[in-house]
């Protein structure tokens, strides 16, 4: 079936051409175009990706990253999945296995993979591929209409000429293609008029605020200075920084995050001078099943990734490394939950559950 | 005059050698071995001074660094001055100049720098270049006998099988070869049959850490793991960490300690989980003109070193970026300072007033 077939595909490929969007994937061909995050900012470099098993591979190797463009690329690759099989639904599970396990941590992964193969499973068996083609499409649709709410909201906390600390990267390319979650509510700021800056730490070992938050913020036209991780307190005690948003990777249903390593000092070095301290979230990143940050695993990634850059090591033989790839905020040290579905304060939980509980975001 | 008429700087030169030191610079021949610390670990290159100037130039290049370390190259680079233009006393200050502002933040450069040449000046005409030797080779065996003391001190904190977690590095080489403040307590506790074992935090953007402080370790056959600087609250959330130990590269009166960028998050994470942290000083780094660290200038190094790593840039074109290289822990944050006069408690003033009025440790 080729791709003229499935208008959704073919709309939302579109749209992502037409409004400028800075989106780590798309609809292309017979598969689907991925932005290789692992060469940016120097090379854009664009992947083709035609199988389940190939965006898993991406996944793993960091090729796609952050949690939203993680649930478009499971909407997506489970899309391949089921036009790769059409007619053995009994293969689907099988097919999506790789890309489920892709990220331990990533709920929107599942999420995601999980809405296609059901739609696909629901529809008759002869338009199974459309209505997998259909339910990744509305997928990612829902994924830009839900960061542009979530920038509205976040960007009323934002003061016309703050300077906003970041850490990490949670932009477009770390979501569908507007802004991600922290991008989202600084690009709304902007749009609005505001004249903002943004301090991003560049966040080792893998460089993703150097990297692409850096670069999506040049391309945006916003004034962005780069730190290293351990001077976001040496900021805060000269009176650099206004406020600070940071992505969450998961947050528990208490408000407790898991996000990139790092984060965690932000917010205690933001509690100690009195700076909000915000977490831009969406739905898909809130696990109910986590009743607090206690309950969150935390990956424990390749120690090697920590030892060398660029494959030249940082330090001699013999010397060992650990690489928690997130740590817990937890929910005190929050001033508030920058969400799709409106800005919350504490306490958070029956926010959260009604977040979750509500309809899709018009 | 050649070294063999300068018994005290051959002395100097056999200890080092025969108590297996690491030292990051020597008497040899008419002038000064140095360890060319910005290619360790990877190539031990030994450079030869031979003039004040030249020592400037090693500590502006960060070749030779850490307060007690720069403090030797000040003594031995102003024992340089004396030896380049013994007869001319009154070319000395000029000489000297450049050494004593190679450091804007380094107090014992210059009070180094100012000790060898009084003693020079002191002396007979004809001994000028004896007296500025021996006031030098004093100067480095005074702060191999403060490492010791200090050593001693620091290690009846480190309870046996502890897991202590620094910053940056304080060790033989930012010393006079024992093991400069941080690696004295170190390895006296590992001297002291102590099964302990170290967390080291990479140090962005010179890599100290992960560089200097690793190696230090592993050559003295003490487990090391390496993070990077945004970890420390990740590894003491999960209850990897069990005492925190710092440098400061000059401290206030009051207990307020500047210290590589990042020190301050550390502190603040050591207070939240009840670890104790303490920084480790000689009467060198206190400076009793700081009344509290607001008083303490901070160094702002050029934003290039963040922006690129053995040359390549780290981020796009446009992006600007900071580098302060201190940051401010306030005494609150303190458990202790290890010295070579004692550990001390709370309230500090008046032990770090008593220290600095003290005479020489023995």
């Amino acid at each position: 079936m080729s791709s003229i077939e499935l208008p959704r595909l073919e709309a939302l490929s579109r749209r992502i051409q037409e409004e400028q969007l800075l989106a780590p994937l798309w609809p292309k061909g017979s598969g689907v175009a991925l932005v290789d995050q692992t060469r940016l900012p120097f090379e854009r470099k664009i992947l083709q990706i035609e199988s389940a098993a190939q965006m898993a591979d991406a996944i793993r190797q960091m090729k796609v990253r952050g949690s939203g463009a993680i649930g478009c690329a499971g909407a997506l690759g489970a899309y391949l999945a089921v036009r790769g099989a059409p007619n053995s639904p009994e293969q689907w599970d099988e097919m999506v296995q790789s890309l489920r396990e892709a990220r331990p941590t990533a709920v929107a992964l599942r999420r995601a993979v999980d809405e296609v193969l059901r739609a696909a499973r629901e529809a008759p068996r002869d338009s199974a591929v459309l209505a997998a083609a259909d339910a990744a499409a509305a997928f990612v649709e829902r994924q830009l209409t839900m960061e542009r709410a979530l920038g509205r909201h976040g960007a009323a906390a934002i003061p016309d000429g703050a300077t906003i600390l970041t850490h990490c990267h949670s932009g477009a390319l770390a979501g569908a293609g507007y802004g991600g979650r922290v991008l989202s509510v600084i690009r709304t700021a902007h749009e609005q008029g505001k004249q903002i800056q943004v301090i991003a730490q560049e966040t080792r070992p893998y460089f993703q605020g150097a990297r692409i938050t850096a670069y999506e913020l040049r391309e945006l036209g916003i004034p962005v200075t780069l730190i290293t991780d351990g001077m976001s307190g040496a900021m805060m005690e000269t009176g650099r920084v206004d406020v600070c948003i940071v992505g969450s990777d998961r947050l528990a249903i208490n408000g407790d995050l898991a996000n990139k390593t790092g984060t965690y000092l932000v917010a205690l070095a933001a509690r100690e001078h009195g700076i909000p301290f915000f977490t831009a979230t969406t739905r898909y990143n809130v696990d109910p099943t986590c009743a607090t940050g206690n309950d969150i695993p935390i990956e424990l990634r390749d120690a090697s990734e920590v030892l060398t850059i660029n494959e030249r090591p940082i330090t001699v033989e013999g010397v060992e490394a650990l690489y928690p790839a997130f740590d817990i905020t937890p929910a005190s040290l929050l001033t508030g939950i920058v969400t799709e579905g409106g800005l919350f304060e504490k306490p958070f939980e029956e926010k959260l559950r009604r977040l979750l509980d509500a309809n899709d975001p018009a």
